[in-house]
């Protein structure tokens, strides 16, 4: 099959494409690298040392004979997008290529915008592509569980049976999203839904869980396969900066009680549901959602996992919660439609936690403490931080890259 | 109070100053003038002429002896959202100033990222604004019907109380919009609400029906008060269309069966709407939603309508149906809550028709029957429109403006 991953050289974009390679799809993949550019701006580095896009294909094919064919260029480009599609013709497109940082989009009203539009505006001109180039082709979106917010009701899979005076509906599920980034989610799978409606195209919403790990079977090939790992307070994601956190002596940041319930999943299980979104296609015109976690977990149950994991003394430092978002809350979420197309889960356990601890401690000389307490404020309108005020993407001028490509 | 319009030189923005202007309000207006550039770049023109904003204040001026402040610039320039409301101090801001065809929006990929963008961004830069400036101000958000779409249930006032699976919540109603333009104020008003969370905002989304009629008792007092009056396939909604339409002796445009029920409201109870939003605001952190309109027609019974009134030979002319809508469908929404705080509707009868009727009549030498038609169809992703494929809002070199400007 032909899938092309736009995103491709992020942090879930690069596995994903390597493991699609491997189980003997043809990959190309999409990216602009403004994730490599929010490190600039941001002054923080991933964990563990990445490559550059144009090694690492050359790394895949030294060391699976594969090919994956890289295509530079940004989504708000609607020339780049359709010449694209026209070129690689892909029966699939799986869609990474969005900020994707809930506190980034906090920063600031230009981050907020930024987000928005650059978010929203790609996948505008990705449906115009889809509905120009090829219908038929099948959109695999990356949306997130956070669109849902904690309502007191079961979270269901996109669509909710309302009854209500007598009779009876399915309707989309109503969405309370917490950051102007999961916002931009929303507005992106209203979009997605009317582009179905009215142009007959095929989409499948992935509404992701926080995801955990580093290493897939592919990434572990050659140390130049790797890919990027975050624990900072804007891009870092919790199980993954805990670890980080506990390696260096850092005590774990717990915002608030500790109490926010959220949908997880190891990096894996990403790589096998979007495969098997891939390969079950929905319908012409059909737009469906899969929420795409195995586990869910309370912020201060991750936290006494790893402590219970790492050999040494390990602290929580139960911090103002940064964010305005329910401590305690009711959490239930559907999660059944990626199991019925036979996902089997990778299920959080010591040795999962214990591996990422490895992960960490190999790369523990690279971490910068100063980087992990949280710097955004939700109920400030502007943070502290010297990016604030300043719009995004435009350091690249400035920036010296650490080059970690031979 | 100290009230401010934005896009206060529009269809509506402009009357609604006059209106609260004459009930004793300090009045301002903001706008840049992008509804007039519309004009420009789709070779049509108000039915009814319009002078300029800078001569409307003086009109106004020397009528009634009350002031309206002009401001003159664009809500996606952060700079300036900030800088009015520093100077003018409102107490509530009444946000008309958004791109607000749904036939415009589906023109291309271009005007589908204009629309989204130009109404997304320049809402986003408010809310900020108010957030840094003063957040007691009101935002009095025009947001619209067509955000819920057609569901096969009641449509409640903005939110929804729902039982799943033994459990009970208030939820966001469930927004299956239209077009890309409505698609825009469904990502308005959930960016409203989540402002109004974090930083404790107030807001009331009026999600408005089809507003007709052309005359308020302010803009009579002369013609150079007057308000705009579209008619052509793009900006003319259904039943000021349909009474150009009968006075030029062209057939009623209807779309499909004509069985698409609607929400309407008279002109002059969008002003009464407004200044009762103004009136009775909000609690710090609340955004609320009042549905405003005032009664509910089917495209056929509005067509009939206009049939019965007119003294002349009227055709109806049932084309196959430009949108993806469903033609006949459950349509029970409710909109209590401006009742509940004292509005008295116009009802709509002959006699509102005949002043329809009789503006058209007045100003038949204007209209050009080459622009009645339908000329964007939602299942092609680009129209055939000379405008398709450029960018909206540059055709400002190349217009040459018929001024009614003394």
């Amino acid at each position: 099959m032909r899938i092309l991953v736009l995103g491709g050289d992020g942090y879930l974009g690069w596995p994903t494409a390597l493991h699609l390679s491997r189980r003997g799809h043809d990959v190309g993949v999409v990216d602009n690298f403004a994730r490599r550019q929010y490190d600039f701006e941001m002054g923080v580095d991933s964990l563990v040392p990445i490559a550059r896009l144009q090694r690492r294909v050359r790394v895949w094919e030294e060391v699976s004979g594969l090919q994956v064919e890289p295509f530079i260029g940004d989504l708000t480009d609607p020339t780049f997008v359709s010449r694209v599609l026209v070129e690689f013709r892909p029966e699939a497109i799986v869609h990474f290529a969005e900020q994707r940082s809930a506190p980034y989009s906090m920063i600031d009203q230009k981050h907020a915008v930024y987000t928005q539009v650059n978010n929203v505006v790609g996948t505008l001109n990705l449906l115009y592509a889809i509905a120009d180039v090829d219908p038929s082709i099948h959109l695999v979106k990356l949306g997130t569980m956070g669109e849902y917010g904690t309502p007191n009701i079961d979270i269901e899979e996109g669509f909710i049976e309302i009854t209500h005076r007598g009779r009876t509906d399915v309707m989309p599920y109503p969405k309370q999203p917490g950051s102007f980034y999961h916002l931009s989610k929303v507005h992106d799978s209203h979009n997605i839904m009317f582009a179905c409606r009215i142009w007959g195209l095929r989409s499948t919403d992935l509404n992701q869980g926080i995801v955990y790990g580093q290493e897939t079977p592919e990434t572990k090939l050659h140390p130049d396969l790797a890919t990027r790992f975050d624990y900072d307070g804007v891009f870092g994601t919790v199980l993954n900066r805990f670890a980080v956190q506990a390696v260096v002596g850092h005590p774990l940041t717990v915002y608030g009680t500790g109490g926010q319930t959220r949908g997880m999943l190891d990096i894996r299980d990403t790589l096998a549901c979007v495969e098997l979104a891939c390969l079950n296609a929905p319908a012409e015109g059909e737009y469906r959602v899969f929420n795409q976690f195995t586990e869910s977990f309370t912020v201060a149950q991750l936290a006494q996992m790893v402590v219970d994991a790492y050999p040494g003394r390990v602290d929580i430092d139960y911090l103002d919660d940064p964010r305005v978002e329910k401590e305690e809350h009711y959490y239930r979420a559907a999660h059944t439609k990626l199991l019925d197309l036979g996902l089997v889960p990778h299920l959080l356990n010591q040795v999962t936690i214990s591996s990422l601890l490895a992960v960490a401690d190999r790369n523990r000389e690279r971490v910068d403490p100063a980087a992990i307490r949280p710097t955004v404020h939700w109920r400030s309108t502007a943070s502290t931080l010297p990016t604030a005020g300043s719009a995004p993407g435009t350091g690249r001028d400035l920036a010296s890259e650490a080059s970690t490509d031979s």
